[in-house]
């Protein structure tokens, strides 16, 4: 069996990314392992609007989290998982249907517990951006 | 013209919910508007899972801001719109594929600025809880 992380059989092509993060319609754009930072793009879709046609605003976290969670994924080893503890969303401006772009980058990888950050764009304006908390742990196999 | 709120036309089921919370499954079970506080249910589909095959957390975020939004809008008058400015949101246990209760209320209903908090459980257990702030606009005609 293929001992790669699942994240690196996603960016290969050999996995099918997390349904939840299909459902965003991601794609991947850029990586930095060494860095711990990544560049991701996602659909924001009518099925995601809100009563006055803007994406509610808990997609637009949902997109964050999931901009985050690729950044931290980079960096772990096979075997290892990192669920968010916390997620802190601040919403700048309203986002339209259409594509946006996530920014997101490891702020400090501790021996377990680490900090990210993230922001979204819509057309190169910030809509959102986003600091949360996770932590490493082991896939109980 | 109707000129009740939207989010009044909806729970009467003049009007389908919003896009985004028809994605995410919404049933209302209970409303208080004079509390400010509502009881609402979602659907934890498949097409929001993790690899790990629990629900991502950006939609439980979106659940709770889909919980913490119909609190404040029972409180709305007819032209009036509450964008969310920042959502706080913990994640204590994982939440699996199936139905999550949202409880969620207004902390405080300033003049314009409002605090909102909220809990997402799941067969009777904490998954998730969030605080939120949000403004009061007019919709612009």
């Amino acid at each position: 069996m293929d001992k790669r992380a699942f994240f690196w059989r996603v960016i290969a092509g050999e996995l099918p990314p997390p349904r939840a993060a299909e459902t965003l319609g991601i794609r991947f754009i850029q990586i930095d392992a060494e860095a711990g930072s990544v560049e991701v793009e996602f659909q924001g879709r009518q099925e995601f609007t809100n009563p006055a046609g803007n994406i509610q605003g808990g997609f637009l976290a949902a997109m964050l989290d999931d901009t985050m969670g690729p950044a931290l994924a980079a960096t772990l080893k096979e075997g290892e998982f990192a669920p968010t503890l916390n997620l802190n969303v601040s919403f700048h401006r309203p986002a339209v249907v259409g594509k946006l772009v996530g920014k997101g980058r490891v702020i400090k990888r501790g021996k377990d517990i680490c900090f990210l950050a993230a922001e979204l764009y819509q057309s190169e304006d910030l809509v959102a951006s986003a600091a949360a908390t996770a932590v490493v742990r082991l896939l109980q196999t």
